[in-house]
């Protein structure tokens, strides 16, 4: 399970093939990338604080299906068509506006499947905001 | 499980409390509500579409979340804070842009959990676009 | 979505090819098979039954997943060597002893993964015990 | 987060109430109790084990459920009639016959609601056989 790409590598990728994320997401940001293992963090806006001013769970779900799919981006290569297949999200507590960060670890990494779980941290606090674990269909690729 | 709100009037409640709904969210709307059943429908635009034209899975989650909190307020009332504590999707087939649609069902109405599950469908096919179940927890009331 | 085997047939396979089956779940039977759908019931005995008297959890999870086996072998064949990769389920009610029966559709049959969800109930009641939705992988078939 | 048992304490507890759990289960047992933390081991015998030759799905989701009941007891203590609310399982690789293990953690211990995941690993190798999330409902304590 070796990375493929680092950091700034897969940031570049996205922001070319992706730009609209950074506009829905912003500051959306890879921070590290290990064997089985990428964090992401995000800042967050009025769009994604709901009434009582948390962060909202679409923006959780948001954070955490990226997450899983940079897990896929950089251990398999910006050419994987990888789609959601599943994803299981335990709330576990508010999140205060501010930044947020998700902790990912790849399970498995099988020709046709990647698992993923993600544990999700907000501003001013250690502990987990949310926890999900997720799936992704990696389609078999067209030879070449 | 008899609804204590109809159409009608949790559309007018939820105008009142959570204005930035339908900022997020446009045309969002009560389409149905009977004994353990609500349905409710939204909009899409450029928000909730992603690159390759397909409706985003935040819009889908955010779809099936506020499905089932209608539930929750339907059948309880508008004086209920209830949280959402788990969500699970799965993801079965790409949605073209238009309107969504989700027919949410209350498997467990308790007086500190409400289960539902919802079935997600797009424009074009009858086909189920995702499914999904979750957990509102909903907290006691204090007396009056 | 055109099942391959009617009741008796998949009866029949599976009393051949798992025999084992028959003495951890007494009476497992496939009760109705149509296009996309298939339900399965069990007895159950001491093996299945909790301190305090009710049907334990991995009874129910046993009957979910066993009723997702049977969507596939159904509407793929018996050939078909698929596996679980997810179960989730959600438990709503205690169930009484007696026979328990799972009514389960199929969401998505796809080439890789079939969707599946279970609405599980028990005797005396036709209130649901238990929700189930999981996935099977479903290995390419090696040609000949 | 503070136990209130330790391990012999609660294994302990579990013989004296719930018996017939070291009859379905031989070898079950609790081998590490830290504040959050509750691992837990079973040996598996012929009825564990299905066609194949490698560990059932009712197995792996058993020890998962007693892993997430031990957490509840060990940081409440024995007079927690918690039951069981959902319990989502991804199955990654199978696992051979020996010994299988659960590494719990509680993510949330909450006055209603424990939540936790457990990462379940079998004989021979440190990979990842299963991972489990799920919650228990804890009910009120009739005060004295």
């Amino acid at each position: 399970m070796t990375p493929v790409m680092n950091e700034a590598e897969l940031q570049e990728f996205l922001i070319a093939a992706y730009p609209q994320i950074f506009d829905m997401y912003p500051g959306f940001s890879i921070t590290h990338i290990a064997p089985g293992e990428v964090n992401v963090t995000m800042e967050t806006d009025h769009r994604h604080i709901r009434a009582g001013g948390t962060i909202s769970g679409p923006t959780i779900f948001s954070l955490a299906d990226m997450g899983g799919y940079a897990c896929v981006l950089s251990h398999i290569g910006g050419e994987a068509l990888a789609v959601t297949t599943n994803l299981n999200l335990n709330f576990m507590r508010k999140a205060d506006p501010g930044p947020i960060f998700a902790k990912c670890r790849i399970l498995k990494l099988g020709k046709r499947l990647m698992v993923f779980d993600a544990e999700i941290t907000g501003t001013g606090s250690d502990e987990m905001v949310a926890h999900a674990t997720g799936t992704y269909a990696i389609p078999p690729r067209t030879g070449g």
